[in-house]
């Protein structure tokens, strides 16, 4: 941590500064300019955020983080990288894995329509909303404990395992019974309570990248399951809130690859939140994988235009079908020769 | 509702959707264009989500939600302005209301101390949080149960109602017995779960904007709680996530004036999040007040250098004092005579 | 300048930069963590753009810049506020100035109706547009000269000074013969080139802030016109872009604050840019009169809804003659008493 | 365009938008819902701003642009793909393009030296900036015409064509004697004075996306290209500003697809720029190759830690070499059997 002061410190404020600082656990280091005076706090026995409340201190300018704030889910703890299992199939394994279904789960015949179609075209997982965060009081909430019995099912005729979002510290038990991983949603990224309640539970989490946050953010909510004992964590980016509303959100593909870079835990894409636009998902599920993505998840629908939730962000059956085929073999253009 | 069709729609895919609408319980209005057809859902009688998901069939551009899509909490509805009563304390009724108070309660002194200084400067409430969201799992979480026994302690030397956030569904009843307000926080503004298990509580709802909210979402949140038969609700501006780095946030006092058009709910706004800078929390409280804010929340320390959170946007006492004093008569220059 | 290592890296890589900071002209004092080691650049010998680029050398993590990049601008090296005289009306003095005018100019009735309406509600100073900035090119271009010659003439009738933008640098003459302040918009906040042509123009110049410029990048494209020679700058707050769509802008008063802090130069606030809506005009008028805005600009035009740019965010006459009675006195409420 | 009035707009509000519509040159459908009054106005021969200004009108509660706002970029209007011919390279011609070089031409050693081996490499262009526009006027500015001539020498030597930045009106001439394609940088994308100047210019023109700027406003800033007269316009993804502050900017990739579905126009990306990280260069360029991108714009120096600017994002020699290696075969992997 550095201590940047003020170029109107005074000896007092700066000499209170280095006593706190070493009142704190740390040894100060003075690095005198001409200009102004910053002071390094080094050492690893402290508290860091007493001294980043030094910011509050007279005569300080700001105190600026050298290292980044997370440990567990660094790549400087653990190099190697995770591999989450999910009742066999291996995400962060090297290959491409494709979770797919409806947002909704609307019925039986809805759900199972579409997980044989999405099996068959070659996916490894299935998804569903058993439980929907909705912006709107008055749109569908979602079927509940119903549509969890209605995935069990569908994994049961089809072998594919299943994910589902858990929104309430009160649904996890319920869902844990049900789900091979359990998403928490963008909305609830930051939900520090539930994040708590998902530590101990014996099941992988897939942590959507909240709307709002930066990576650095992204990253500490992952620390939060980490630290409480789950490492089957499964990172996803699904776009962020930009000013551009051409797209539902701005699928951040570089968050991506910092995040392989950063963390060793597997990170997905998600180009149907990430676009909103139906035409785009296979140019970004591609491009997705092509940046170095563990997987996708992709919302497929049998009649999009009847879904009871993004159906405008929905693949229908025969348009998952050749996005699978595309991702089979990439159609790369090789440089073009001077 | 509008759905605008593609230029190369065919008349198939144009009658298909003026079914559709009939179906779904409104009448269909067709104004064929020449480069293009449109078609009006107009009615009551169905659900407008129906309509939304038609952007999903072939031939349509797009869908325009016409009317807003909230309705309790709209001024259409009703047009008398909410005041919330806090224990006597009306927000809402014309007066600016000053909530004060530490980010976090420390210890029993030092939220004794902050309590009776801020009373005694002329605040009419008391915050201070016993769980903390916090974006590192390694920073301080929060007091809990005793930091609400403090509070209720500083309640009764002071008098100030208090306000204080719950992060978690499970302590929503163990908080409803302490605080006289309950902060949902800018991280949960879109927590549906923790919010509909607030609607029925008889306290008032203090409901942050979220950081990547747009007003309209803000709205629609607060709709849950009147739609679950909580109509007490205050809102409050803490300013949104945008590309300037220079401020924490950017606090978005055009929101504030347009919540006051859009809605029927008091709105307050907090300089301490807005900025996260100490020496911007007076200009901006003032403007606040200027442009129509019920009221302000407004982080106070004894020892900001030694907060436990928030220290760099909190006053010192003398500090709110002086706020205090500024905003008992803004100095509003007059427009200059040509 | 702090130039941040990463934990992996070898003495000879924090050798070479130790090298690489002197030879640049620097001394270089390094701090030996426990993690990792940080390298202070210290001294005014050298260039520091030369430091920045070690961020690309093996080794590095970050390069830190601890002091301002701003000189000229900076309220460190000039404590005396700086006071624009545009014809006689002083801008910075401490009195709120009110600029008022039409978004265009579209003919000499209706220039000279509006310039003679909001004198006589106590305009300071005249705006309107010659030459338009439009995102379609198939949009209302301006008048160009003659709109200049309007302007002249309403400011000899009314004794107005007037302020007009210039877009090209082949117009800076022409303009600067007419207008007593030339302002740049905030889509040319960062045409170097046409900054570079103004700064030796002896007129003053309206710097509007981009929109999505950062504070730090707006004060550096006003240095660009004082390390030019033209130290009458005005700054102008006109609502960056963010997610948010209710409003066209996002105004940002903190950065007004902030600017007045970290600069000596005048700001104003543009409600009408910042908000795009007129009902908010007031209410945002208002607040940046509070936060210490030195001044006003604010689109007025005679028939907003036959305007040829910029209807729906200008006053009508009576709404601005309004406003400005409502700006003689805000309407402070006092904090309530508890 | 659709005039959608306000629940309380009065029949003589409504009339008066009718009467205006028809004053317009439109034709006016009324559309009376239960709620509110809805009117579109259909036909072509009227003044579309004339309609976007009605939403200044009283009762009247928005105004929604229907169709898109431009026209010769659009697919709709020319359904074949532009390509553009630089000197015989094709952009949009099927091939991946990739443009490399220094980003500031600094001596004609290091301009040499870079452009050798981009060619050997198998690069397609080069680029290299001779008027530099920089946030900081005390930064590199660029060597200027003294840069175009080396330019020009490396073409003769390599056979590579040139693209070179014009920030300048008055460089216009200038540059495009030199330059085979002229660059409009992300800063001047809206610099609507330089666009008009460059429509005549019989030479290719590369359209960065300003930072801050929809796509929507992007496609009409290329609209001015068309519009004035220059067709072979290329459109360059470099990155957009958000509150993500881990990379420089974020790089809309899914903007990349979009564009090729909305115009016939080729278009770039630039993951120099879109990143600001070195290592994130590969990954991106093998993601923008995949979702559609026409080629690539890649910072290449031959000692980035010396670079008078952007060292931070350049490749060096061999990093560039690796790239094209791989580009070549991009490594996608087969979506995992089930």
């Amino acid at each position: 941590m550095i201590v940047n002061m003020l170029s109107t410190a005074t000896p007092t404020e700066i000499n209170h500064i280095i006593d706190r600082i070493k009142e704190c656990g740390f040894q100060a280091h003075v690095i005198a300019g001409e200009e102004r005076t910053i002071i390094g706090a080094v050492g690893s026995g402290g508290n860091r955020s007493e001294i980043e409340a030094l910011r509050a201190a007279p005569g300080v300018a700001e105190v600026i983080q050298i290292a980044h704030p997370f440990k567990l889910v660094s790549r400087q703890l653990r190099q190697t990288r995770t591999i989450v299992d999910v009742r066999g199939t291996k995400i962060g394994g090297g290959d491409l894995v494709v979770i797919a279904g409806p947002c909704s789960v609307e019925s039986e015949e809805q759900l199972m329509e579409t997980a044989l179609a999405v099996k068959a075209a070659g996916a490894n997982m299935l998804r569903g909303g058993a439980y929907k965060p909705r912006t709107s009081p008055y749109d569908f909430q979602g079927l509940g404990v119903e549509a969890l019995r209605f995935l069990a099912h569908a994994r049961k005729e089809t072998g594919l395992p299943i994910v589902t979002e858990v929104m309430s510290e009160t649904d996890v038990d319920i869902v844990a019974e049900y789900a091979d991983m359990l998403q928490v949603g963008a909305r609830n990224m930051q939900n520090f309570s539930l994040l708590r309640k998902l530590a101990p539970v014996p099941k992988p989490i897939l942590l959507k990248r909240g709307p709002s946050a930066t990576v650095k953010e992204w990253l500490l909510a992952a620390e939060y399951l980490l630290a409480g004992g789950n490492g089957n964590v499964v990172l996803c980016e699904r776009g962020i809130k930009t000013f551009e509303t051409a797209t539902r959100n701005t699928l951040d593909l570089a968050a991506v690859a910092l995040v392989k870079e950063l963390s060793h835990l597997p990170v997905l894409a998600d180009p149907s939140h990430g676009t909103g636009l139906r035409s785009l998902i296979a140019p970004m599920s591609k491009a997705a994988a092509a940046c170095g993505a563990d997987g996708l998840i992709i919302e497929v629908h049998p009649c999009p235009e009847r879904a009871l939730s993004d159906g405008p962000q929905s693949l229908d059956l025969p348009g998952f079908q050749e996005l699978m085929e595309e991702l089979g073999r990439v159609p790369v253009r090789e440089a073009k020769a001077a």
